[in-house]
């Protein structure tokens, strides 16, 4: 859950491009140009090719996929003047979610959580952004991603985005990745919820190990999200915001308090069904210490009255009365209910 | 407890209405329309006809119930100039408590809390306000609410509510709503109560159960509770409550906190219940095992000697003595007087 | 511990007086009449009578006890045109700890703790102080108060009291009921210390339900003074507060803050005693269980080979041999001797 | 640990000289006085003859041990123009550190600690100072304190001390009291260290006790400490204190603040060490469970067959056959070897 | 944990050089001196022979190691005019990170953490650093430290280092002593994983102790690095920072905020596998427990059967019967299925 990759950083200037996950096989840079009456797609451009984009009057979302492309990505860094130690950031995926107000542009780093159903583990991918005046980069370790509906929705002019610029291209960025956040909880509730009726059903040590899931993918999503709302929190201070897209982010800034509201929820909620697991397992710990003391403590005595008849002494005069078996079965038989009103007047069964 | 049916919101632009509730079966408006003098009571009126009240210079309580009539949200929405960032608030019923100020409106979120009595669990409704100089518009999700008395308070121009403007009634419409969370209140006050008692009386797993079902109630209301009093915390700091307003909303904001206060009392002791709970399971497990011990420690050396002279040994000299057996009977007797005065020394009984 | 009779409270409109406590026996307006020179005191007096008291330029300091009189009550807000909010809160005895400024008058609610010995419970009485210029009223559910000192201080013209005015008063009234807080904080401590000697040496299920007490009754303070404590920050930050009166306000000031810490303190130790008695009932399993085993181990091997030679085979050469027994007694002796060492060396006993 | 005595105080005027403490043997006054070129030390002088020291031009630090003499430090009092509040806080030993600034003096409470090694308890003495101008009043409750290398260093004009005014006299006190808190940090520490591997060797209740009084102790720093750091924060923030100490006087504040740190970092490393003890009673018990339930399981089933052997039917087959004997050994042998193969695949030894 | 060697330090004046350490051998100065055109390193050169370097416009770095040698030291500071204060703090080196502003020089604490493998503990070696125009001072306790790489840097002139002065040579130091903090939590993050797995396959005790070490290691760091951040948001916003550094030590002040993040989120994480230990634990006893419970309830009633037909009652009609003793097996083995039927209802295996 921590960077990975760290010793190749040690000791290099700051700047210094590292790439440090772990996907390198696809590089791609794709872009998609629109104002309010035009509309362009272009899928695998040169990287050269795409700097002419920057400086077009349209929205232009230019979108990189591959880090491990160290060199193109120092090129586009040296078009559009990103500060060294902001691509170092773009290049080390293990970066807080922040923003970074520079003269020409502005650069946030946020994560792209998903919720991978086999392994019940969050998976996080960090999209950098850089955005200028008519331009939006984005940066991405592999493809695939949650953004597929707000393309559509620009190629269908679909809302006002078609009308806005490139911040409000941002603000739409930033929350389909928070919206996607909302999915994940909607999974972990589920689980919260499975693990509520299995820890009364069937409890086990693999109850345990699920609710421990549950809790290391809530701290994951907490790592994302408490820095991603400072983040907001500092957009909306500032004064680089349109007037016109304050609603808007203020809007997303609203979903990630409501985010943490309900992780904190789910981890009060799950703490509390640990108490019950502890708590079921004492009692069946209980339990079966109570069936083997009534048995034990009903036959143990038995077994002994039994073995002094047993014994070879020659002179036992109880051994020679007529009615010696019958009286020492009715014997037992009283000791028996005796034990067992015991029993009942402590409860135990 | 976390939002539902996100799935249908990915990837919309905002403000796009979609109703992220359950309830679909009734929808309808109702119009309460009064000043000091006069006083009308509409029950099932149109949309449009409805529009008349806007600007009527009565306060106009327009109350609509039935979120899943979204065209007619849109309408409503569109004829009094909302945002439809505030339209989608309305109708997804996962929204966070707030209040938003717009120029020709004020918009507030909270949740209507209610207690059901069979399952012990409290049940959230979101209600919507709209206010503006003459009208103030309610959402809700379905039908039945907390406001029944504030009504006939108006109608019986009860107090001071006919004399004052619609943001009095802003105000006794959230005040009703947390007078109905100290009635809850009241409801977990008295689960904790029989909690307290049955933790003593008859421990069991469900006395965990239904502590963690306390604690889930003490985390819904507190998830409604916070935000609420952030919300009228920043209604109070604002220019937009008229200066005769203010004392009612800070009582009303006192109220919230000390209704945190009270959450946090309670969980505080639920906490304690359970320590009481375990402390109890670990002793009677401790009771169990004394039980056990002192039987077995008793009666398997007994046992053992009772098994000695029941061998067969051709040459066992005791066997064959005249006072042999009740010799070994006093030996045993005298072994268990040992032991029990052993026992009483260690204080186990 | 949360407000009782809320119901009563529901949908009425604000500043309606219930009276939400229990005691409806006694009503009784009593006054103490003082400037330097002059003293007097006057008990059951009648409501009208005591009105000519607000505007003399004597200090007045009228006390009512009794708040199910609401007709009374009322009577009394209309003459000193105290709000109804401020009365509403005079009645509801669940009212939070607070101060309130209005243009003709100060408004202070807070709790009366006293400790009863025999539930080991704290109890709680509302005393609510509106106070003017010249007089100050207080409000008392039930007689019995900790101001009897106090009264005995003003009639002998001990310290500065009879030369000060109706702030200084309310500040002694206060200090009055804070200097009670150590009081109990005196009992608490010597609970704590009997407890931390009690779970060494007799630890019982008890044990933790009266530590469970005390942190109940560390909660019922702490639900008194935190809001206590806010209630003097604001008050020495107001300019309601003369030059003259801040140093002493801000004395008990310092003695709310002080009992915070000694709250935690207290808190903190108790939880650490409940460690003490947990582990202590582990221990005595643990010994338990070593007693069992001990002897279980020894015994049930020696029972068997006893029963080996109980058996009635008609070919079992051991049984004819001269010494056989004798033998076997040798033989079971050493696997005692060897056992014991073996549960020596794991410091078994 | 809470104030004692407070009985004595209850409805006396503020300003009451009450000594709350249980010191009442010796009172001394003792004077050092001096300037960078003169020295002056003066033991057991009267308390009339102390006042000449007050407007002396050299610094004069008059030292008062026994707080019981209230009447002689109601003298110092008047003399001194000393506030009762500040005078009735001097000899109230439970008082809070604080700060108090008042127009011709300061006023200063904190704790001088001292470890007990025989009973491994923290023992607290309050300190008070008094300072103005040319004057440095200490007030102890008893005699002994841990400036007696300040003085020597006073004596030998060690440092800057003989070149400085009274306000470095009271930074020097102030640091002479928190280097003694390190002192005691040690034995703390040297505690913890002796609890971690006490916990592994040797681990039994005491273990807990010890660690309880560890978690006490460090309240009890925490109780002086903190108040102490927010003291000389405000000192810091004031007026009052000349350039050229505030560096003194920010040095010792860093000690306190790193006090702290260490003070939290010894709490979560005890509260760790509790963790690992629990553990350890469990897993004895564990294996104590383990021994006798492999005994059991061995030893109850062949007792049973030998029983069956043992049986006297009249018409026993097995009984009479050549090898019915060895048969039954050989069989209960192959059970055991079966037994120890079950519980070798279970990890049981 | 906790400062040594305190007791030395007892009574001195402030700024006495007491060296707090226990590394005594080693004592070297060696200076790296550069601007953009030149460089030249000297090692081993005299405390004298280095005074040279401070006045000179390259950027000189000189690096003190040895703090046992206070008199060197002591000339230092004096020829650099550091404050006393400074030299004792650099000297006690359990001194809390800080950054301290004086007229002609920059005073910076901070730790240099190491991984010791074996022991699997952290290691601190305190790092001072006092920095002018054109000279920077750092100061270790003994040899090796992780600058090498940085000293590397400047020889190659890589990256801006040899352009920029000497606040940017400050940062790299910082810069490389933080980015070690990422390897340490790369090699605490190994030891959680290794835990995690560790505690599932085989619990032990050692498992306990281990997450209790990883813990402490988490306190060590927590003690490190929230000073640290704090000290670089004070330099942020302090004046005395170029501007074009500013970015830089925002970078290191973002990676501050990262290493706490990670440090929280480890902490949880292990507090986790505690409770999967413990689970586990109970687990395990409940196996047991049952294992032995099945064996006991089945065998000792059994071995009571048999007990009984080996009584040697005169008149016992049973025992003649031809079928009596296959009537008593079948018997026995119809208990026995009973129970296991009993046992699989209740799911014990
Ligand atoms: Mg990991
Ligand atoms: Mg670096
Ligand atoms: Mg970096
Ligand atoms: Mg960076
Ligand atoms: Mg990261
Ligand atoms: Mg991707
Ligand atoms: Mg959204
Ligand atoms: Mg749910
Ligand atoms: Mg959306
Ligand atoms: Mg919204
Ligand atoms: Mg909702
Ligand atoms: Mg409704
Ligand atoms: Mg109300
Ligand atoms: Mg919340
Ligand atoms: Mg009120
Ligand atoms: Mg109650
Ligand atoms: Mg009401
Ligand atoms: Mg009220
Ligand atoms: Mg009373
Ligand atoms: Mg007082
Ligand atoms: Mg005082
Ligand atoms: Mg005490
Ligand atoms: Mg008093
Ligand atoms: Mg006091
Ligand atoms: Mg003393
Ligand atoms: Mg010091
Ligand atoms: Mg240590
Ligand atoms: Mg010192
Ligand atoms: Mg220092
Ligand atoms: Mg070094
Ligand atoms: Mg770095």
């Amino acid at each position: 859950m921590t960077p990975k990759n760290y010793a190749k950083k040690l000791g290099l200037p700051p700047g210094t491009l590292i790439y440090t996950g772990k996907e390198k096989n696809h590089f791609e840079i794709s872009i998609l140009d629109y104002d309010e009456n035009n509309f362009g797609e272009i899928q695998e451009i040169d990287v050269e090719a795409s700097f002419s984009f920057k400086d077009s009057p349209t929205v232009s979302w230019i979108n990189i996929i591959g880090l491990h492309n160290t060199e193109a990505i120092q090129k586009i860094g040296k078009y559009y003047g990103i500060h060294p130690l902001s691509l170092e950031d773009i290049l080390n995926i293990h970066q807080r979610p922040k923003i970074d107000h520079f003269d020409t542009y502005n650069f946030i780093v946020l994560k792209m959580l998903t919720y991978n159903q086999e392994s019940c583990e969050i998976e996080s991918e960090q999209v950098s952004i850089i955005f200028g005046k008519n331009y939006v980069l984005t940066f991405q370790e592999k493809s695939g991603d949650v953004f597929d509906s707000l393309r559509s929705r620009i190629k269908a002019a679909n809302g006002i985005i078609r009308k806005s610029g490139s911040e409000y291209l941002v603000y739409a960025i930033i929350d389909a990745i928070v919206d996607h956040y909302f999915l994940i909880l909607e999974h972990l509730d589920e689980n919260l919820e499975e693990l509520e009726s299995e820890v009364v059903s069937k409890p086990s040590l693999e109850t345990v190990q699920k609710i421990n899931q549950l809790k290391k993918n809530l701290i994951t999503m907490r790592k994302s999200i408490w820095p991603l709302r400072e983040l907001l929190a500092k957009l909306l201070r500032s004064e680089f915001v349109l007037e016109s897209s304050v609603i808007y982010f203020r809007d997303v800034y609203d979903h990630t308090v409501q985010i943490i509201d309900i992780i904190e929820s789910l981890r009060d909620i799950s703490s509390g069904i640990l108490d019950v697991y502890l708590s079921s397992v004492s009692n069946k710990t209980n339990e079966i210490m109570k069936t083997l003391t009534i048995i034990a403590t009903i036959f143990i005595p038995l077994t002994f009255i039994v073995g002094i008849y047993g014994m070879n002494f020659a002179h036992m005069p109880e051994l020679e009365w007529e009615f010696g078996y019958p009286f020492v079965l009715f014997l037992m038989a009283g000791m028996v209910i005796t034990m067992i009103f015991y029993f009942k007047k402590k409860k135990w069964f």
